[in-house]
């Protein structure tokens, strides 16, 4: 991959316009010798497969799985080994917290300890997200503060919560209080270089806080802390590919991705087909749209063949909206694949189709993972996906002279 | 891609020969559903594509599309993100000038400056080839030398020229005078490192004293300069690879971007069909030799679908005196893909095919892009390749016990 100072030296700014449909997850293996893709009946994304190129996408590295944040950064045109977004951050931006560059956030489970100090349940028998959020607000009225630095504390689902650490000289990333298993007594959170010292502190001494505030409680007595750091620094897709990025996302998590690399976040509503209709409202004041589609994933992590072969039906049936509005580059492609057999994420490369006047046309005629393999993108890494829609966009300058 | 120390320690000295045809700019697009290369008659290709293993070979990265100078620098085994050739070094070897370490060169335009000092045509109304050679007299007669720094100036094409400054302590790459927008003054040459101070000092006399020289002169009264730099430092191909090789190409450019690489550059006439016979009259000579065809490139540049045919068919019918030859390792590929749809250069990955007796076989039958995307050898990135021939050619030795 070449280096972000060679993008930005080689994008320019022109008329033409890219949309990026993200279908998490879409990648899948076959149940009965066929995949949800090679499943599904979709007339339209056929027709759109045999004016298109096909390729595979890798999202990290063979055999390497990614989590959402590392997916979708690839797919953004970033080096997931390069920027990672730890689980606090992603975890805050998952209940759609804005964070900035003085915010240092922390994935939180609620926890049961005994008298002793040592966890006995890691997660407090999952308590209730209703409990949840009760003990949530007595944390955050007794703890506003400590040393200068602002607590802000939210809940997530069930034991989960997150805290943002928010002020001046907190450095992270730090390491984690949770001891991983029962039988332990929480770690103390280290800093990983001499400049963390100040935001261990202060992430220690909320520790000792909250342990008075919830000795009271049962089982939720006491918490663990994870994946303490900020966001990652990163060059926003305006500075590396002189675009102006929109995302259309109904979840918060996806919405904070693609705010962490400075896209525009249109409001939109439930559907798939809300989306399009947001799409359309604002096509005019963008060059790149990112369209996110969650259920694929969901369904797929859910073990639900028949249910992610659905989704990606009904995403067909509103293709011709999005076909519509031409887009000079319309690539379609996933973050990963989410295998329904394996009820989770996996390392499989994904399958891509892009279609511009540009491409080289191979026989594809399905965006099937069986036809990706050959097509005429070939293989490559997620991460050059970016510059694979540039180039067809005609928005590089020529490499050397 | 591995390290040039590690080339150096594998490859080895062997009796076997090998021949690189270069298309230049070979791969295309489809009109009316096929590329050139598709469309094309070529009885001989197929028969060699029947034997020879099939590939696809990526010129950078993903997306990104070559000049003429990384292109080249990938498909002779070197890292084109690595070796930066600057605008005017590409100039002067396309012009036939021999460069030395000694040697800064750069790209000048001749342009039209008012009284304020303000530039109001880039190229000066494009003056004449002609005018360009007077002026270029006229400078060089007036400015032989500055500071101990002989100074030589050539015309190019219409208001093209190059000039080279050569001494001691000249360190580069400087930026360039050129404000590439007209309504703007001329920029003074900075140095990009602290050594380059003597190089930029040199290059704005030269740019003052030009001023002076042009003053009387209309349109052409003034000058900019552009890819202000030295030829990279750069092992030779005999350093990497333990080659004798030798270059056969009849434009100027590539003779001297071969030079560079350290390869003989043997004399040949206007047509492919002379340059095999230099090919053949030379083949006991060396182990390595590039040979390479223009014009395949040329008719792509102008969009002229029928004459980059034509060319490919003319290959075609003089190929079998290069088999009769009976290489050890014959490859044929192109520097980058030139769709005449494009008129330019492009990002497209590009057709190779290798022909040796160690080759694995493939199903393809003819030298096509649709063949090459499945092909026995994969995809892989230019600057690779040289190692696939040196492997064929059992040139490497181990790596590893």
């Amino acid at each position: 991959m070449i280096e972000e100072k060679l993008l930005m030296t080689l994008s320019q700014k022109t008329e033409t316009k890219m949309v990026l449909l993200v279908l998490d997850g879409v990648g899948g293996l076959p149940v009965h010798g066929k995949t949800a893709l090679e499943t599904a009946v979709t007339p339209n994304f056929d027709r759109l497969a045999a004016e298109s190129s096909l390729g595979f996408s890798t999202p990290v590295s063979p055999g390497i799985t990614p989590g959402s944040g590392p997916g979708h950064l690839s797919i953004f045109g970033y080096d997931p080994l390069k920027y990672e977004i730890g689980r606090g951050v992603l975890e805050a931006l998952g209940i759609g917290m804005e964070l900035g560059p003085c915010d240092l956030s922390s994935r939180g489970n609620f926890c049961t300890m005994d008298l002793s100090g040592v966890v006995t349940d890691r997660r407090a028998g999952r308590i209730s997200t209703d409990v949840n959020e009760q003990i949530c607000v007595k944390l955050q009225e007794t703890i506003r503060e400590i040393d200068g630095v602002e607590i802000i504390v939210r809940p997530g689902k069930e034991h989960r919560f997150v805290v943002v650490f928010r002020g001046d000289g907190l450095a992270g990333p730090l390491t984690d209080t949770d001891p991983q298993k029962v039988g332990l007594k929480p770690l103390p959170a280290e800093p990983v270089s001499p400049d963390g010292q100040r935001a261990a502190d202060i992430v220690n001494t909320f520790m000792n806080l909250a342990r008075e505030v919830l000795a009271a409680e049962h089982p939720a007595n006491a918490c663990l802390l994870r994946g303490i750091a900020k966001v990652p620094d990163i060059p926003s897709m305006s500075m590396l590919f002189k675009l102006n990025p929109a995302a259309i996302a109904t979840y918060p998590m996806y919405r904070g991705l693609a705010r962490l690399v400075g896209m525009d976040i249109l409001e939109t509503g439930e559907t798939v087909a809300d989306e399009l209709t947001t799409l359309e409202e604002h096509y005019n004041n963008h060059d790149f749209f990112y369209v996110h589609v969650k259920k694929t994933d969901s369904h797929g992590e859910d073990g639900n063949f028949e249910k992610k072969v659905k989704v990606i039906e009904e995403v067909d049936a509103l293709l011709p909206r999005l076909l519509k509005l031409n887009p000079d580059v319309l690539a379609v492609t996933g973050d990963h694949s989410t295998p329904c057999t394996l009820e989770g994420h996996s390392w499989h490369p994904v399958p891509y189709l892009l279609k511009a006047d540009t491409i080289r046309l191979d026989p594809g005629n399905r965006y099937t993972e069986d036809q990706c393999r050959t097509g005429a993108l070939g293989w490559f890494l997620a991460k050059e996906s970016m510059s694979l829609m540039m180039g067809h966009a005609l928005k590089f300058n020529k490499y050397g002279a």
